[in-house]
């Protein structure tokens, strides 16, 4: 079985990390490809191997919409045909492997199933990139697989350990109600609500004293691995807001089986990307890298992990993933070319 | 069949590795283990894996006698049993492995095979180590295999090519006795006797000129790698001791199959220090290394050794080990959980 | 069937690279081999792998034309034979393997093969090497396998995408004739030649305005992998060579199946060096690495490349490689000791 589900929107890049007139090559589900925009603002993604001599196209350079092999000069459209030779023969009748690519609420997601499938109004929302105040879309190459980079963000309890001081955290959320729900999306919430619960330290200062708050966290995901997350604080007297609702994007897209691309939104500013990285490379990878070298190489059902009730949502997504995969596995005309 | 003997002592770590209100954390026969001081003077060995997510205990924190993991909370006794919760539950039913192990003579020894056979007068006898003259207790991971290194020191004669300067040798042990004993503690003794020698360069100032030395080195090995050398030098003439006798531990523990903890004493001192990592680490290391790396996979017997005389202690020692291993291999109850 | 053609004289180094009184290591064809120069001049190459303890006689010494261990002090001869030990015992009855190995033209050639077969007349010709100017000889570990080295020369049209600046090249190539030929030493010929075309950057300060040249890029193959490359330049308008014609060695030796000793020839000075690490280093070797890698292990043709017609020369090539493969696998009475 494989280790992916093909037939869905997975997140290729950030529309700002496609070079102006280049090409980002990208390892995606275990293969090379090379995303491009094109003339007319849309986009294309080509296996990033030139059937010649098998090297990376994305060595080699754009010539308007074709990518030029850097090898030998054989030169590819974005409908992955050999468009273009230097020698004096006639084109030679070969084609790369291409992928449907949509731009989405800054985002680009390619489908690496059936073509005919693809469409785009199944795109998880994540609208709200783009539509809130301004942010800094980035994203980091985890050392993880993608599942147990899940597993980390569908249990927040992590924070109240990992990130007791980037967050400022104080336990409240062991005094919470938790719950897990489905949408008729295919989305699945991990959710803890705190009522009268004791504000952050940060947030102390915009308190009157004694004033307690009542606070949201809440994680939504989407399959393979697209997932948001909603925070909210308000008083616990007056029902206020303390701070604006906040919404980020954490969405992963398996580079390899155990190497995952990590899509995630910031503050801008220099104090904004340092704690970004800090949360996510020094406190939370080396973590999730444990959780997986835990296993030695067994599978994680096969490991007997000890289950408590705040894994609900976390064990809910694996054994969706699981049916998803399943589900694949028995119908290989699913697989695309 | 394992690589490893289980029921046998092993040397874990030196007293002092172990920090005062910490953990030491320390891979011992391909596992992770969590070591730690109780409150009472004595000691805890647990498996170094949570089995709620897999990562290991001591990335956490000690409350008391008491790990608590650094994940999601869950913590444990010495006795490896689940005895904390951070969450709104019941305690969870979970158990973590633990080992037997005890401290003797500045060293913590433990026991990897079934605990109702861990009796502490098998330990071998290293009271030399705070009997004699204060020294300093270090280890080092060598990237070699336990029998490798075994190998080296059961034949002193490497001396004579490794570490002539080092140590100040001549070649006087080519014209030595060689024997090979046993004694009823297990112990293989491979020994050196020379009579009329030459003495080393460093105690000809101590000598009239022209008086030669008798000289003895002898270095006894208990199983699996647990290994004493003993060396005396005296007058040819008088019979008096030019120095004092040394002894020396040399404990190998594997920490995987190819690479070994490395207990070691050396005296006070930045020269000492400085003069034993260049004996381990720049004469014998890269050398035990390309022992092994000669063999490229195969096994040490398989490659058909030329079998000197000056082996016959190596020798000894390595079928005593397989005998052991082949004797456990046939008795699976005295594999522990 | 092995990776490699053992009745072959393949390059095992430059006769410079064998230090004077010392010992050249060097992995060929997946094994570790002492090289050295013996009192009269000739060489000898030994098995670099002790019989006794299996670490590598190059970390020894030399002992006139004997190589005596570091380890326990055994000594070798030229022959292989056991010669010496330091023991008060008799010299061991050990041998350790050899392979002819012959001096020619600045080079030494040895045979992995049957050793009756060893003929020297069937070595290849590179007199060119130092009957010619001065030139320094030199070799570098390229991180790449032999056979792909090999498609990178035995197809120059790659010279118009990656050397487009070092060697001045201007797209003459695709006006060229290109034929494949073989020889009656089993050479096997690649060849472009360009009638009237454009002259390169550089040549054009020696020419009228407005004249072109005619231009011939030979390159040579002999089995496995030693090529030598011959460059014409002409004026088109009078037939006199614009340059004396280059010829240059470039001759791989597998260290293993995925590294390889590329043996080169260069002008002396630091320039012409670092033009010739720039052109191996950082234009060929990435893009030859790639090449390899694209294949993700699959064997060359099972992953069914597109042939151009510019691959004649290194299609026959590989083809040649098999059969000799094949017949070699087919006679294991031609197999060394």
């Amino acid at each position: 079985m494989s280790d992916y589900v093909r037939n869905l929107w997975y997140m290729a890049a950030w529309e700002n990390e496609v070079p102006d007139h280049g090409v980002l090559a990208r390892r995606l589900l275990d293969a090379p490809w090379a995303i491009y925009r094109l003339g007319d603002g849309s986009y294309a993604m080509l296996a990033d191997r030139c059937p010649h001599r098998f090297v990376p196209l994305s060595r080699g350079k754009r010539v308007g919409d074709m990518l030029q092999c850097g090898y030998h000069g054989l030169g590819f459209g974005a409908d992955g045909r050999c468009a273009h030779t230097p020698f004096a023969t006639a084109v030679p009748d070969a084609q790369v492997a291409t992928r449907p690519i949509v731009a989405r609420h800054g985002a680009l997601w390619f489908w690496p199933g059936d073509a005919a499938l693809a469409d785009p109004a199944l795109i998880p929302d994540f609208s709200f990139v783009t539509d809130g105040a301004e942010v800094v879309c980035e994203s980091l190459l985890m050392d993880a697989g993608y599942q147990f980079i899940t597993d980390n963000l569908m249990d927040l309890s992590h924070a109240e350990f990992l990130h007791v001081e980037t967050f400022g955290v104080n336990g409240s959320l062991f005094g919470g109600k938790h719950s897990v729900e489905t949408d008729d999306t295919g989305g699945i919430w991990n959710k803890w609500d705190m009522v009268d619960a004791k504000a952050p330290e940060w947030a102390k200062p915009m308190l009157p004293p004694g004033t307690n708050t009542d606070q949201k966290m809440h994680i939504r995901w989407h399959a393979p691995a697209s997932m948001a997350l909603f925070i909210e604080l308000t008083r616990d007297d007056t029902g206020q807001p303390l701070v604006p609702p906040m919404a980020n994007p954490h969405i992963i897209t398996p580079a390899t089986a155990t190497t995952s691309h990590y899509f995630y939104t910031r503050e801008p500013g220099d104090a904004a990307k340092a704690m970004a990285l800090k949360v996510f490379l020094e406190e939370d990878e080396p973590m999730i890298q444990a959780a997986e070298a835990g296993l030695d190489g067994q599978e994680f059902w096969a490991a007997r992990p000890l289950i408590l009730a705040s894994d609900a949502g976390a064990v809910r997504v694996r054994r969706r993933l699981m049916q998803l995969r399943k589900r694949e596995a028995a119908e290989p005309a699913l697989q695309p070319a």
